[in-house]
Order: C-alpha cells, then structure tokens, then sequence
C-alpha cells in the first residue's frame, strides 16, 4: 500500500499517517520525493481501512499494490478451476452451451424447449421460475411450480439445469428440487446476504455481472460466495449498461480476456441479455466464443413470439442449430471443443 | 402505445400485428406514411408486452406513450405527498435534514453522535447496523445489537431514526426495535423481493438510487413498494456511476427537478455518497437544497478519522453546524425553512 | 413524426402543434386515447426541427419515426459498398488487416515495420506522423516528414498508407503526399468543417468512433462527409468510454452488427486502442472478425518497448503473424477469405 | 512515479525496469515487499512515458504521483485568477451570467435579445454565429455575418461577447470582428491544433468540457491553451454523457468544487445545455451557483418557441429576469454579488 501526501504536507502529518499505520500492524517507509512525499506501507493491506487513512490530514490518496481478492485470484491458483455439474464440465477444453427459455411457462413449452436444446447439441438446461422485472405489473414467473416444470422437462434428456434464485428464503426449495446450477442475477449481483447463503452450499453458481459492476467489485462478489467455503463459481458477462441507446446494453468482450488473466475460474457470456434482440445474438455469440469465453448462456423458445417474457431476444430451435454449428467451427479453430 | 413497422414491411406484417393487438385487448388504429407505416394501438399499454410486440415480423419498434409508473406518478397524484416520521414532516415546506454515523460503533460514539445530531438542528439521525461492504473481509456492521445502540442514543434527543435494511429475513426485527425509517441501499434498489416485503409495512422507506438506475426504473422501484400498500416512500438520490474519477460517484442534481416533475412523493440527496470525500459535502449539500431537494442524508461522525468505516467522507460535529448555517440561508432564500 | 401532448393538454394546444407543423410544411393527424393525445405528422421530418415542436405548450416529447442519415443507411442502398483503396478492396469478401506502428519515428524503424507488416500478410500500413495526445507536453509526431517517411517505407511493398488528419490546414499536404486512406480520428469525429473538407475530396476515409458517441451520432458524421460527395467512407470502432476502469476503453463488438443493418458501408475494428494493451489484441481481434467485421486496424511495431507513443498496446512483428493464422481460421468458417 | 511489478517477477525484469529509468533520466528505488516489489522513480515524471514503462516485462502498473498538468494547476499558482474581459471580470467575489440565443439570427431578434440581457442585469452576451450540428442537414449557423450582427446588438448595452469558434482558419476573423470572449465547443474540447492556435492569442477563452471528458483531460487541454502563452481560460461544465435518458446530459456539478481545488482559474456552469429543458434551467443555475461556480452561460431568446435551434432549452427575457433575482439571493447567502 503507498500513501501519496499532498504537495505542501507537513513533517506531523507524515509522523500521523506513520503512526496511523503502525497501528495497523504495517510498517512505514517514508520517501521524500522532489515534489512529493511517498509513504510505502509494508504487511497485508487486505486488512486495512483505506477510507480511514485517506481521512487522514496531508494525506492525498492511497493506492492498492495487492489485489483485493484472494480465493477467486488466478495469483493463488495458477491453473484453470473446471466446474463440474453432474457430467458437465465448466471451464475445460470443452465448450458449454446452456440453452433455453427466459421463462418457465407450461409443461409442453418446456418439453419442447427440452427436446430443442438435446437436439441442438447443447448439455445444460436454462428456464426462469422466478423473474426479476423491471415493473411490478409485469409477469413475475410461475414461481416454484416452475422448479418442478423445468426439471421434468430436462431430466428425460439428461440435461442439468440452470434457474435464477432472486430470494433468500427460496434457497431450501431450490436445493430440494435439486436445482443443479443456482444463477444470481445481474441485479442480486451485490446482494450479499445473498451471495453469503449460496457460499455455505456446495451448488455450482452463475454470477452475473451486474448492470455497471466494474470487474474488480465482480470478483470481489465472488469472493463472497468463495470465502462461504463454495468454489464452485462460473462468471457470466451479460452486458453492461453505457450511454448507448442502439441496442440495450454493451456486451463487454474484453472482460474475458481481463478475468481470465485475474482469475482461474470459468467464463461464460450471456449475448441474449446483452443486445437484447435475437438478430444480434449469433454475432455476440461467435465473438464470445472467439475471444475465449468457456461457453455461453443463451435464450431459445419453441415459438419465439409467443413467448412470455423477452419474445424479441430469444432464438428459435432452428437458429440455436445454425449457431451450434457455427460456434462448432470457431471452437476447433481455437484448439477448443463444443 | 406506437408500433412502427420495418420500412419495407408487408401488408400481411402489418395485419399480423392489427391481430396480435387485438388478441391484447388494444385496437389498432393504421396510418400508412410515405416511408413508414405507424400503428397506433388504443387501449392500456401498460399490460401489454412491449417485447413480444417488437419480436413480430416487420416490427422496427415500439415507443410507449404512457408513463409505467401510476401510484407514484404525479399524473395520479398532483399535489406533493408528505412523509410523516412521529413529529418530523418529510418533503412540506421544511427541509430536513438525517444526519449521523455511516456505521453504528459503540454506546459512547453513539450517544456523541446524536448529541451533535441534535445540537445542530436536525431532527432525525442515521446509523448502519448492517453494511454492504465491496469485500467480504471489511467490517460488516455490528448487527442487530447496533439497531439497539442507535435507538438507544436517538431516544433521549427525541430523533427518530434511519437505518438500512439489506435482508429480507431482518425485517421483523427492524420493526421490533421500533426503527423508524427503513433504508433500501443503492445495491437493493431493484431487489424486488425485499421492496415487496418492505411494501407490505408502512413503514416510511428511504429508497436509494441503483448506482446505473434510470429515473424510471427509479420510480418503478418506488412502483413495487406502493403497489404494497406502502405510499410513505422517499427517494434518495446519492450519485450515480459514470467514466469520471476524479471522484467517486457523479452527485445527479438534475433529478431532483425531474423527479419533482414526475412524481409526487419526497426527494431527498446523500451528498456524503456522492462524491466520497468530506471536503466536497459542503458543496454538494448546497446544491442539493438549491436545486429544489426536501431534505438531506448525511454522514457525521464525532471523530471523523477514528470511523470505522467511510472515515474520509464523514463531517465533524463543528463542520455540520456550520453547513446547517449555509443550508438555512438558501433554504429562506427559496421560501423554505430549516 | 409522432408529438405525444402531456395527459392534460388542451384544445389550444393541440391546435397550436397542428399550426406549426403546416407551417413547416406537414400534415396532422390528431388521435384522442383515454389518458393521451397523438399527433401523428405526415411529411418529410428530416428538414423539420424537432426542438422547436418540443417547446410548444402541452408537448411532452416528439418521437422520429424515419432515420436521421440518408446517403449512408441500408435503407437507401440495399447492397453492401466495397471501397476501392488502389488494389484493395474493402468490404468485401476479402478481410483487410491494417497494420503499423503508432508513431512514424525514423526511416530504419518504418522500413523494418513495412517489412514486417508484408510478411504477415496485411495489405495496407497504418501509421501517424500527427499524434493527438492528450498532453501538450507528450511527443506529438515528426510532422509532414513523417508522411514521407511512411510513403517510401510502403510502397517498396506495393502498401497503401493510412494515417491520421487532424488539422484541416493539413489537407493538401496529405493529398500531396499520396495518403491513400484519411483516419479522421477518435476526437475529430464530431469536427465537421474538417469531415467537410473530407468530404469535397475522394480519398478513402476512415472515420474512427467518438469516445462516447452512439451509433446514430456516429452514422451522421459519416452523412457530413458522404453529403460532400465522398461515399468511400470506413467505419472504424475503437472502444467507448465506460465506468470500467480495468482496461482503457470498451470495445463495442455489438456496435457492428449493428452497424451492418443500418448501413451499407464497411465497418473494421481497432483492437489496440480499445484494451490498450497487447495481450488484449489477439483475443479482441479474433472477436471482431466473429462478429463480422470486415477488417482489423493494428499497431504493430519492429520493437515494441522501444515505442515513441502506446509502446505497451503494439504487437511484435511475430505476434502479428501468430495473430494473422489465427484469424484466418475465423474467416473461413465465416465464409470469408484472409 | 511508482512502478508495481507482477507478483512473481524475476530480478532481470526489475533490473529491467531500473536501466531503463536511468535512461529516461529517473533515479530508482527499489523495495521488496512481502507479496510485490514496488520502484519507485525520483524525477521529473511529467516528462516520462509511461506506457513505455508499462511495456516492460514484469511491470503490473505505473502509478504517478505528480499532476500532469502545471500552468492551470492550483500547485503551481495558489492565488484564484481573475480573468477580465474588458470592464467584466470573471473569477472575482462577483458572479458573472452571460446570456443570449443560442444562433444569431436577425439583427431585429439580436437587438432584441441584447436590451433582455442588459435589463435582466447580466453584463456579458452570448449567440452562436457558427454552430456544431449533429445533422448536415440542420441549419449550421447564419456565419461571419452573425459576427457583425453579436456585436452591433451587444455594442450600445456594453456587453462584452461570447462566440463559438469551431474552425481554426476562422480565428482572424474572429480577432477582427472584435469577438471579446472565444468559447472552445463541447466537441473541440481535444481539438488540440484548435487549442494551440487560441493559445498563441490573449483572447480569453471559455472552454466547455468534452462530452465524456474527465476533469483530468479538461485540466490538460487547458494547459495547451496556457502552454501557448494565454492563461485566460475559464472552465465551463456543461453536462456530461451518461446512461441516463430522462433529460439530455447530466450536470457535472461535483466537477465545481473538484477544479476550485484543483486550478486557480475560474470555473462556469452551463445549464441550458445541461438539462435540455428550458424548465429544468433555473433549477440547475440555482445548485450551480450554490455549488461555487463562478457564473452560468445562459441560452436566452426574446420569443423562444421561433427560436431557429435549440428552442425548448431557451429561457424567455422574463424567465431570465426572475432567475436572475434567486441567484442575487444565493449569491449573497454565499458572500458574492450579481
């Protein structure tokens, strides 16, 4: 940790900060520049207030030299961290492609849906019981029928699936009904109650970047569900939100490359969320793909427009097929499988 | 709602949306333009699916013309609302002012601070008991025991008291040890679960803004509280994330007459979140009251750096007597009294 | 064009918008719905100002129902435009990588470059010889000497050159100098006396994207030069500013999908400004050609640490010809050719 | 400047770093921590380049400790300047609006809107001769012409003027037409060859901060105007691009007391650009000149509505007249004039 003083700071207010750090347990090693006065903190800044010596007199700002995560860093795991989900491996040679509808709705919508996602070639299973919705007079999801819809749908194609858990309380359900991968949506990204509960689990779980988390707060929420004792943890970029009004939000590419190099976790990006109209989604998709990501989140319905939550941004059977194929190319291109 | 088709769509596009507005329960009114076709569709959009309407063939958008919001709309509701908290009115002709420490520490910093609190002229006070924290390794709050401290210390003085609620689950206790107004923190603003279960109180809720929160889905937030039962809501705008750095989050004044425009209900400013740095509160604060603000959320603490949390961003006592003098000036000056 | 009147609009007003709008040479259409009134204004909305309707009483927004651009949007021109640079095509089937230092610096240092850039396969070279930096104090190019040097550096490898132009009093001089692509630069793309100027000449140019300009704004800055008379027009994304402080800049790879809808004209990537870094480049690159773009601009440099300007973001020679194979794979499984 | 090398960095590469240092002129001083090594580097860093540095093997990040920017830099000039054009001065304990139309229009509309300004108390006069469009197609200003026309209306009031200029070979004209104040546009904020021109005059210049421009890049293209020789710049906050879309831009009012820190010179709110409403303005001005700015720049029209740009964001001469009286007020309460 370095403390920068203010230009014109006084020798009692270098003696403060030293003091202040001493305190801390960290020794200071003081270096007085030309223009500037540096102040070299030595022992784990991990556990030091910043605020509080940035609330110090003569004291200008303070710069971190350690990362803030320690669990999720690729710095304390050099190798890649592969997610196993039943059969399904997360974060491997193997790409995963987990497919399906924004909403869980009937039994025969899923059965559908189920079948589409076998017989595209994709190994895990999406649908949403619970939605979060940006209106209160907005379809909220059929609730925990919706659990039992979509494992029944999967379970005759062998597919492990994947459902948003929005609230706390529902945790038990979830478990019971043997949900095999728990999402935590964009919006419950820094609900750390939240994040604290599903860490005492052992449930795999997808976290969602949040609408304008940067990558470092994403990682540092992951490090809540790591520090609970649960590793299993798969991030999903999904678009964040800019000034950009063409299209819903900016799917951020770069941050696969980014989080690969700062963590040894999986990677997956959700391109339905990010441009929000399904025209868009083959394109995200093979970027994603090409830029590294470890597989993709993507919403299929059996008859897009029917749909009952997102209709426009969802894929039909037919053009989830064309993009497997598609992603299949590109995979082999990169020394990867799908 | 307008529905304005691709520019070279189809008869049989356009009669395919005629059908599925009917099929809604909204009449579609066609109007052939030189380049474009616009469907007009009477009837109320706000149960329709804007989505499955833009997923039609042919459709290049849909623009609402209703407002989604209606409880808290002043379209629904002209004059102001005023939130009443025991004596202390939020959002009449007097400005009020919530200030106090961003975490609950111990009785004696505790009881310093409502003194101060008092002794400046506020008549209601702060405290965090439980706090989102970025790390999962920093001071978390002292939990339950905190919300007896801050009872404790704001009861002799007569202030009632604000703290924030981050888990469902802690509701019952809130309102067990009598807090008065309960906080939903910018990381819960579309934490629907907990706005459901906190609508179901009437309990006067400070709603904070989501850090990349459009006004609207602000006020649709606001739109799940009340649709409780809960109309005691005050927004709390609190700076919000942009591409600058030279400080923390960009104060938005400009929501404060936009949010008096479009809705009815109190809108108050944290000046303390906004920019991060205690030198800048001044400032802030006395843009806020001159831009129209009902009231302000401030961070005092008795020995600022000695905080445990937030240190660089807290005023001193002396500090929020002397702002307290500024704010009275514009207050009067505005025809308003503090 | 759609006016939307505020809910409680009066006749008088209604009237005065219809007035107003046969003042400037349209029709209205006036439709009553329960809660709204809705003018409907048949015409061409391209010459109506939008501002000056927004300021009558009683009006709550106008919503463009038409396409602000003309020259350059697919509406007006179905087939994709292939720019003609001597012997390259761009927009084609083909995908052209555009590669080259940063900076012109010597003529040794542009002759390994030129070199190198042959022999990775790219069939055009970039390089400044006007640096915009966003100190005044930073190395701001060799100047006109610069163009020289580039000149004889690529025409030894039958090398086109593309370099920047930042000042309009430089104009002849590059047209002298046989510059055979323009870049009008990240800071100038809202400079319109210079895409003015552009505009009355044919050279190619490539038209980088604003910081923070959307894709409207982006596709009527094109329209200042294409309006001129100069079609060959290149769009260039290069990341956006976010909140994101992880890398320097975002780049927008839904931006060109995007762009392939709404215009006809070919839209290429720089995958150097957007990360900022070189270990970015190849990952940012290969999702740019999955995407769809129809070329690359990169900076490579013979030795990349030995840079005048952005040493850490250029690629070695032999990470340009890694990063080529690679794209090559891509393209073919997109059909294209590299 | 202190350079933070990766966590398992060899001595070579710290080796590395230092030679290269020696040669840029920078002493190294090198300290190895428990989990890093951090050199920190003794010298003028202003002259360094960083990214050279950051291209180093080993190196994780450069951290500077200095201010890039000197002349405009508080550091360097503790004093505020005050900037006087002709008998007005900007910066002193006196506020200073300067108001007018956004174009220049007729000289009947310019008398017209100059006896407005003059009445309402306001001693400088703003009109757009030449104006930045975002369409080709919108009208782009009235010319050298509205030169004549600003300042035969201005002259008889004795109102100093304010003009845009946005081309560097207009700036002769400008000195000749007696333009008393060069205002440098929103989208010629990094228009460096732009700013090295007006720099080389003694005209004061309000230069307007670029849409996503950090108060870090405003302060250094200040100091390209400075650099020049003329240090009569005054800063002008103008809103700024984000997310949000309930109003146009968002006002930067934290940007006040950040640049009273950080330069000497005087610092303008615009709020008519800001919000984009004419009835948002009053709000905006009131916090801009509670937040400490040193005055506003204020779109005025005598009849707004036949305004020929940007006519739903003009205040009326009675609108200024009575914002005007709620400014005195503040002003006073804050120990300054109007």
């Amino acid at each position: 940790m370095i403390i920068i003083m203010q230009s014109h700071c006084s020798d009692d207010q270098v003696q403060g900060v030293a003091e202040r750090l001493a305190a801390m347990g960290m020794q200071a090693n003081v270096s007085r520049g030309i223009e500037r006065t540096v102040i070299g903190a030595i022992g784990d800044e991990r556990v030091v207030d910043q605020e509080a010596l940035e609330a110090l007199p003569g004291v200008e700002r303070v710069v971190r030299v350690m990362k803030p995560y320690k669990i999720v860093a690729r710095e304390s795991h050099d190798r890649d961290t592969v997610v196993q989900v039943g059969d399904v491996a997360i974060g491997g040679r193997a790409l995963q492609v987990i497919a399906g509808p924004c909403s869980v709705e009937t039994p025969e919508q899923m059965a559908a849906a189920a079948q589409a996602v076998a017989e595209a070639g994709c190994r895990l299973m999406r649908g949403g019981a619970f939605k979060p919705r940006t209106s209160p007079y907005a379809f909220q999801g059929v609730g925990v029928e919706g659990l039992r819809m979509l494992r029944d749908a999967a379970r005759p194609h062998g597919l492990p699936v994947v459902t948003e858990l929005m609230d706390v309380r529902m945790l038990d359900t979830f478990l019971e009904y043997g949900v095999d991968v728990i999402q935590i949506g964009t919006r419950n990204m820094q609900n750390f109650d939240l994040l604290k509960e599903v860490g005492r689990t052992h449930v795999p779980v997808i976290l969602k970047r949040g609408l304008s988390a940067t990558v470092s707060e994403w990682l540092m929420a992951a490090e809540y569900i790591a520090a609970g004792g649960n590793h299993n943890i798969i991030f999903c970029e999904r678009g964040v939100r800019t000034f950009e009004d063409a299209y819903r939000n900016m799917l951020d590419v770069t941050a696969v490359p980014v989080l690969k190099r700062e963590t040894h976790l999986p990677v997956i990006i959700d391109p339905s969320h990010a441009g929000g109209k399904a025209w868009m989604v083959p394109a995200l998709a093979r970027a994603a793909v090409a830029a590294g990501a470890d597989g993709l989140l993507v919403e299929m319905h059996p008859t897009p427009a029917q749909a009952w939550s997102d209709a426009d941004q969802a894929l039909s059977p037919e053009e989830l097929r064309n993009l497997m194929a598609e992603l299949r190319g590109i995979a082999q291109v990169l020394g990867r499988e799908l």
